[in-house]
């Protein structure tokens, strides 16, 4: 929360893109038109406002207009999978200015996948650097990284991560802030993803979950408007969740009838492969589904339905406003919705469910780096960090 | 959180009864020292902060020391539940200084229970003032409230309260507005007891969970620093939360298996009842296990484990520090508490279990008022609030 008047609450009007006079911004704050003054003075030598050649009349002579300054920085995002690094470049409204995936395995360690991080950064943020016109900076503001483990909040490490061999107490925030020199905030994918989801397709909302169903089955809850991260980083875990609906099926973190055991999308897949349709993946399963094969299709419903009875569980404890399933599997979604729906709907009290939407998720393939870069910059641009980030900017072009 | 520097962020150091020297104020915010006496001649002209007759020496000419003025206001606070209405009057560090208990059913209504809660409040803080010796003025600074329902955030009325007949949508707000003139707070019961319960027994704890067995189930959940409400003011209900052990049982929501319908107080009663104990309440089941018989000891430890399994969900999705039992039951809480930890700890995964403590509530039958009174004292202390309560405060005596 932004002190009022103080430069971070201007920067925060600004932020929506609209350009104001110093008498709108002194209306809109209740502060005296000086005080205005002298705070867009710090954000403009900052570059983070500019004086724009739009100029409004209001009956007297035009006077300038300040706008956010959308051009001069950039901001990195990275979204790591079990299976994948995508890594892109955004503005500081968290558009995607260009990216790359690869096909790189999470278990392949901290050091070739971090080299290979990097390496696309360095070459997307040149991209994009030669491709501005003008006389545009394109400063790293921040990066923000998603990773498929519990991180702990303070240090930005991984915690006991299940599938990232060698990540353990890796210092990933370090490697970034050294090599970029800007704040760094790294969290677990299905948060970003929860982030991400929200920017584009639920603005606004502050009670908001985002089950992610793929390999594993992750969630990423937003309550009152702020991620819930839990003691050690390990919120939301909601592939380990005891399922009647598993049973007593064994599960990958040693444990039996864990909601993934049951639902994950490779437990699926292995599930089909028993009933002789051979599934090596959760891709084979959509793949599967399209093809309208209807064991596949009954899987997916049945999937959908232990997650809805542990989803019903959350509605009573979280009530939330807008339940978004995704995850690879969500590609042939509709099968495992219905499942879902019918669980919370047949469970929920009629206060937490009255409002309720459950529904797929609108954020593709790129909803992890868009989350990302989202939670970068809502993070560099809170109260917190905006006054150190003032002190450290170099004063703007022009 | 307070801007740095700000009248706010010197309050937060002084409310912890330590006096300090303009000298010490400067140190701690990195102000100058002109800045802090203008802070500080803001909070003493506010009655919240004086000048003390502690002098610190430093090697030079002995200092005024401020300190913090808990002598001049009040805090009043109300813990209703389904039978009993608890009121009190605290000081700014949330000590209370009187109250009363009466046995009153919610389901009066409110203009039987708000009466009696007037008339309460008038009286409790009638006495306080008598008693204060010297200028004392104990000017009422805020109220707040725990009610055995769902409340709102945004208006501060229950909403569909399932066991408040005639409180759906009551301004409970604006009745104790009207009559105190100063910020009111308004909260569920479970809430307000996880808040009590942190600030007796588990100071700068981040992320707590409360559970309140009583005649229902209920929990406060605070995660990240902060409770958690959802989108209706709903979240926390655990006991409609489904427990496979309650199977098939009916519960009063409506609904069937709800984790209440076996391990509430009430069912608990009518369970041994059923088996021949005469049972009417959860009183009568704490005066049976203190009486040592056996059927309703063991009818506790099953009402734990059946608790206990929906915890272990709560472990995943939450990542709590502690989990703290609570309500009438847990008089004699260990057979429940052995029945609670048996499962949480044969469900969670090790990085959410590692640093998990269970146990017991140590707030007792003040626990809600409290919970209220530091309810209140926080969210009129915060940034949010202080600059109101500045303008408006009278000047103080002396």
């Amino acid at each position: 929360m932004h002190q009022p008047g103080s430069a971070g609450e201007i920067l925060e009007i600004l932020r929506d893109g609209t350009p104001r006079t110093k008498r709108d911004l002194a209306l809109l704050t209740g502060q005296a038109r000086t005080t205005v003054a002298q705070r867009l003075a710090v954000l403009t030598d900052a570059g983070l406002v500019r004086e724009t050649d739009e100029a409004t009349a209001t009956g007297g002579r035009p006077s300038a207009a300040y706008a956010f300054n959308a051009d001069d920085k950039i901001v990195l995002a990275v979204d790591l999978g079990a299976n994948h690094a995508t890594c892109a470049v955004s503005d500081l409204f968290g558009e995607v200015l260009a990216h790359t995936t690869d096909a790189v395995p999470i278990a392949e360690g901290p050091q070739t996948v971090m080299g290979l991080v990097l390496d696309r950064l360095d070459a997307l943020r040149s991209q994009v650097v030669e491709l501005s016109v003008g006389p545009a900076v394109r400063e790293v503001m921040a990066v923000g990284i998603g990773l498929p483990g519990p991180v702990a909040q303070d240090s930005g490490r991984p915690t006991s991560p299940p599938i990232m061999p060698g990540w353990d107490g890796y210092d990933v925030r370090r490697v970034l802030e050294e090599r970029y020199g800007c704040p760094v905030f790294v969290d677990n994918d299905a948060n970003v993803l929860a982030l991400g989801e929200r920017a584009v397709a639920w603005p606004g909302v502050q009670d908001l979950m985002y089950v992610k169903v793929a390999t594993g089955i992750g969630a990423g809850i937003i309550s009152g408007g702020r991620l819930l991260h839990g003691a050690e980083g390990a919120a939301g875990d909601l592939g380990h969740v005891y399922s009647a609906a598993a049973g007593e099926r064994p599960c990958r973190c040693g444990n039996r009838g864990c909601l993934e055991s049951l639902a994950g999308g490779m437990s699926i897949a292995a599930t089909l492969t028993e009933q002789g349709i051979p599934a090596g993946s959760p891709r084979d399963v959509v793949d599967l589904v399209r093809a309208g094969n209807l064991e596949s299709i009954h899987a997916l419903r049945e999937a959908g339905r232990a997650i809805g009875d542990v989803l019903a569980a959350c509605t009573a404890l979280f009530n939330p406003r807008v339940i978004v399933i995704g995850g690879e599997i969500v590609e042939v979604g509709e099968p495992l919705l219905a499942g879902v729906r019918e669980s919370i709907y047949s469970r929920a009290l009629p206060l937490a469910s009255r409002n309720l939407r459950v529904t797929v998720a609108q954020s593709g393939a790129l909803g992890g780096v868009q989350g990302a870069s989202r939670m970068a910059i809502d993070a560099v641009f809170s109260a917190e960090h905006l006054d150190a980030a003032l002190d450290r900017a170099p004063a703007a072009v022009g």
